[in-house]
């Protein structure tokens, strides 16, 4: 794609974030998944860094390489038309000077969008000087392309449970206004399902705030009214995906039946349609 | 892998077919799914080629290129310790020559058995002659390189309709003939479905006999009796799982909820400890 159209299609991505309704995501792990979600209607694509992993073979966690990673979303951009945000963990690599290199080969992969995720280990966050000097290079390197990077800085107090449970809304609002500041255009926290503190975290946050979709959170409606500006599932559906044909295999296997599969196909020819 | 652990892993795989049960396998698409059917306790893994590339973003029918397919199925050998077998179409190639290539690039992707089909094209087979030499070249390749590849035979006249359907059982069972004698191990007859037509194709069939589930098929028990020694399913568990998540994605636009998704996922932990 040339860097005229993708800049077209950032720009396009960005808007989604500035309302007036909440802009939700329903997270891909291929290319099937993906023409799914945009032949229902969706406007943009996002994906799950660990539902892609699962899927290559990889537990979560920075375990897959980058060109591994990219490797899916290219493909998932080459096939959609609406904007594509890839999920790149903590971006793969820890100097400002590797980020050079992953916003470049997400910008010539066809995506428009990253997450980029402060947890490099399990309970454990980096230094927020280097989160900021991670962001700062991205802005600059999609920039020098021509195409301003829709930038989704995600902190992990919450999720990794870092610090007493009471510093962690100091905390992340801390970091949110520093990654902010450093010129991410959203900004991700998972691991809060409360509605008292996701609504205290919207009117706080100095950007869009995206929150993670779990089966205790408040629903679309009421996170919208909260002012939340973007809603994403993670590896959740790819999960529940996964978790559909695990019971078809324990059926099969136990009962020697398969009517878990009944009713649920996409037709053969209108997957291979979607895939054309 | 080293070539003796996979001629036992192939060996152990050919016996899966010499009964007394019938041989059951779930197809797969991708590690993930690889791995929840090892876990389940199915004795073997396949592939279903329409499945890996519809993920990979292509349409069923040899879009998309061997080395790609080969990708998933050696990522899948080296995180699952049962035999796997390789849904390779019509083996990517014409010739029998191209087949040389196409064995030893699946032995060395770590799989120790495969399908082949004989339909190019749709509505149209290529002559019995040249899918026999195909066989053979994959026979004498495997044995070369010291694994007995087990090859599944598949024969398009049912599926893709062809001739009279009155000739279909006879072309059927001449095609099953000439390919075991050139070396298959097992016989594929996608796109039959009444008991009858199965029964006395299992009967006739001068070596093990592989259907095809959908939803109009005998129930396993039934196959058993009479007489099919494997039964796959496709890319019908595949459909189904994107078809489940496609009911998500319905939901989340149309809805504004996700209930779909409640009860269904594999919990984040245990995703990744199958991965790791």
């Amino acid at each position: 794609m040339s860097n005229p159209t993708l800049a077209a299609k950032a720009n396009q991505f960005l808007k989604l974030h500035q309302g007036p309704g909440i802009l939700v995501l329903a997270n891909v792990w291929d290319v099937a998944s993906a023409r799914i979600v945009e032949h229902a209607g969706f406007p943009a694509i996002a994906t799950s860094s660990a539902a892609v992993a699962n899927s290559l073979g990889y537990p979560d966690g920075q375990q897959i390489s980058r060109s591994e990673m990219l490797d899916v979303v290219g493909r998932i951009a080459a096939k959609v038309s609406v904007p594509v945000s890839a999920d790149l963990e903590a971006g793969y690599g820890e100097s400002a000077v590797e980020m050079a290199g992953t916003a470049r080969a997400l910008i010539e992969a066809g995506a428009v969008g990253l997450n980029l995720e402060d947890s490099m280990e399990e309970r454990a966050l980096i230094p927020i000087e280097q989160h900021v000097e991670k962001v700062k290079c991205i802005r600059d390197t999609g920039e020098r392309m021509g195409v301003h990077v829709v930038i989704n800085a995600r902190t992990d107090a919450y999720l990794a449970g870092i610090g007493e449970p009471s510093s962690r809304f100091d905390h992340t609002l801390e970091r949110l206004t520093a990654y902010r500041k450093a010129g991410a255009d959203s900004l991700f926290v998972p691991g809060v399902y409360d509605a008292e503190t996701i609504g205290r975290l919207a009117q706080a946050a100095p950007g869009p705030l995206n929150v993670l979709a779990n089966p205790a959170s408040p629903s679309i409606q009421e996170l919208e009214r909260l002012g939340v500006r973007r809603l994403s599932f993670g590896s959740w559906p790819a999960r529940a995906a996964l978790g559909f044909f695990a019971r078809f295999t324990r059926e099969l296997i136990e009962q020697r039946t398969f009517a878990t599969l009944s009713d649920w196909a996409i037709p053969y020819a209108e997957i291979n349609r979607l895939m054309s």
